[in-house]
């Protein structure tokens, strides 16, 4: 694990908050203008670790959430800060059935999926589902007592039925909206990366998502903070 | 009008063919490497028209369609080749219930919406459907005999109740996969952009899409570039 240049790719202002903060990240400004994503820099012992989130939306003020969004900030980011491990660092849906509890924080491993990409032609539904292999974290998460589980986006922050078929058709223990998109751009450039994911509702519960999520969103990004730290305290200590 | 540099953005290669070919346009390789995008370049009269596929999924050998790819060809294609004008044509569903018919080519106007980006926080709902305002076609249509209309794009070739349920309140005409996407990215730049959309099956009768798509591409796809091609003659006709 000999990684120089760390990029963290985050949609909410809101979830990076708490990791901009307590590791002295500096804001400068634009990534890559007129793009709206948000570059801060910075460093953590040895290694150069950056953080990029999608910034606004000019038209509706709200943070660029979402699959597309991801896609353009990944690219970016790679173009303008070469990294050489990528990681999504966010907020998650999780599953009762699966083990899942508010706050837990996952690594994803072995793959990333997409659950609401149906394309019913030969080769395309396969490629629809993506199941993009990424990093193995298997140590990390042993190490420091973290989850690891197949991560599943979508583009909704809701859910259909089909969207829990696909889920359960391959194992998907986290529900969120962007590590799918980053893990296809991360390896079209061969870049090393994985998604650390913390939980702020189960999905399959009886509350709205939109409800636990807003409710569980501060306490669920602090667990977030403290653990992409203690990960990144992890790769900076194992650079063999 | 005054256009002196399209960019077409394709996601299919069959799609993209005879519009290649009754260009003359040159495959110059991949347009950014290692990414997938491959690169046609043209003139037309006095126009620079070049063309930019999604490319194929190493994977799974099958194009790269849908909207995570198209913002990835978008922004790639703006950053390497600095289009004045982007057009995205494409293939799409239509809707009986609004009197579209196979063979139909829509040019979009006013806007172009998402129909399964669901998000149902306050402002991230909008955000959601996007509602892109695209360039005024309406002069182009008129003077072709083209329909124009709302197109709605998603990420799946197939749709549920939630997905006719959301085109119907913003009033979509045409169903397709990429639009909004591209729409997003070169409303960032700022730079003009529509969709011409051919029409392959109808969501709203009872033929699953993915057998009408199959069976009406290469018919829709030889309408699509006729179309495409008197849209193009008719903007270097019209450098006022």
């Amino acid at each position: 694990m000999k990684f120089k240049r760390i990029v963290l790719i985050m949609a909410m202002e809101d979830e990076a908050r708490s990791i901009i903060h307590e590791l002295n990240l500096i804001h400068k400004g634009k990534l890559l203008s007129p793009l709206p994503m948000a570059f801060y820099e910075g460093k953590y012992k040895s290694l150069n670790v950056d953080l990029v989130t999608s910034g606004k939306c000019y038209k509706h003020n709200v943070d660029h959430i979402g699959p597309q969004a991801a896609i353009l900030n990944t690219a970016s980011a790679i173009g303008q800060l070469h990294p050489d491990l990528i990681i999504n660092p966010g907020t998650a849906g999780g599953f009762m059935s699966a083990g899942g509890n508010i706050g837990d924080v996952y690594l994803s491993y072995p793959m990333i999926c997409y659950h609401d990409r149906r394309i019913p032609l030969p080769g395309f539904d396969a490629y629809g589902v993506g199941s993009y292999y990424c990093f193995d974290t298997r140590e990390i998460a042993n190490s420091l007592g973290l989850k690891t589980g197949v991560v599943s986006t979508g583009s909704s922050l809701d859910y259909i039925q089909k969207d829990l078929d696909m889920i359960k058709s391959y194992g998907g223990v986290v529900k969120e909206m962007e590590a799918a998109s980053i893990a296809w751009v991360a390896d079209l450039y061969k870049i090393p990366f994985f998604a650390i994911k913390s939980i702020t509702d189960l999905v399959d519960n009886s509350t709205p998502t939109e409800e636990e999520f807003l409710k569980n969103l501060e306490s669920a990004s602090f667990a977030l903070s403290r653990e992409i730290i203690r990960v990144i305290d992890f790769l900076a200590n194992h650079q063999e």
